[in-house]
């Protein structure tokens, strides 16, 4: 969805990037620390055709990037890249709203490694310190 | 991708109901006070099959009621549920991304209606409030 750059929506202009349920679960499986093709193929059970495409998307945008690892025969994987990491928010967003209004029911979790706290994602605004959605929002148009 | 609602993963659980750019730019433009079925075609320039599609599958999932707002000729229109209104952050947790990694120029800008100070969301884990991506994290699987 290219013409979504042209809007004046940082939402819309993302999601042109990240808009779709296999880029952000790619994402998710690189953060998990998956790098190789087949490991993104066998976890996600995506079709290859697909994976390739995405994959070369998500490498062209700079969310990703390639790295040979085997000379002989030549083998890239794909590492996250800083725009790339830094969408691990976004997906503990979208997480949490899951944990709120999908079933738990026999979910992986995740908990903070060093104090052992199960991690509960909350998005603030930094300004206020008030989570999102509790504080009227003015909206400003550009120009 | 309703095969996404077995998987042990709550990004992925919630991305069946939201993991496409259609889906979240209405619940965009349903958050910023968008009812009706015009409203939503002409904001977002979509085909009225897909809108239709998408509206009837937000409304199935829970994300959208339909109210009546005219007898005659009936008519609906599409306001947020709970599970609607929860999505909030999420949308500002990506327009967050987007803020940082696309281009920023001529885009609508947010600010808390109150103190005025312009929106800048963060996503922290309010058990240790930390940033995400910020500390170790550990992954459990389910069972």
């Amino acid at each position: 969805m290219q013409n979504l750059d042209d809007q004046p929506c940082l939402i819309a202009r993302s999601l042109s990037l990240v808009g779709d349920a296999w880029s952000l679960l790619i994402m998710r499986d690189a953060h998990a620390g998956l790098t190789r093709f087949d490991e993104f193929r066998k976890s996600l059970g995506i079709a290859p055709t697909i994976l390739t495409r995405r994959l070369a998307a998500l490498t062209e945008d700079g969310l990703l990037e390639k790295r040979r690892y085997s000379e002989r025969p030549p083998r890239d994987d794909y590492v996250l890249t800083r725009a790339g990491l830094d969408l691990l928010p976004v997906l503990f967003a979208i997480g949490a709203w899951g944990r709120k209004h999908r079933s738990t029911k026999g979910v992986t979790r995740f908990f903070d490694a060093e104090k052992g706290s199960e991690i509960d994602p909350v998005v603030i605004d930094s300004a206020t310190g008030a989570p999102i959605g509790t504080r009227q929002i003015r909206i400003v148009p550009p120009g």
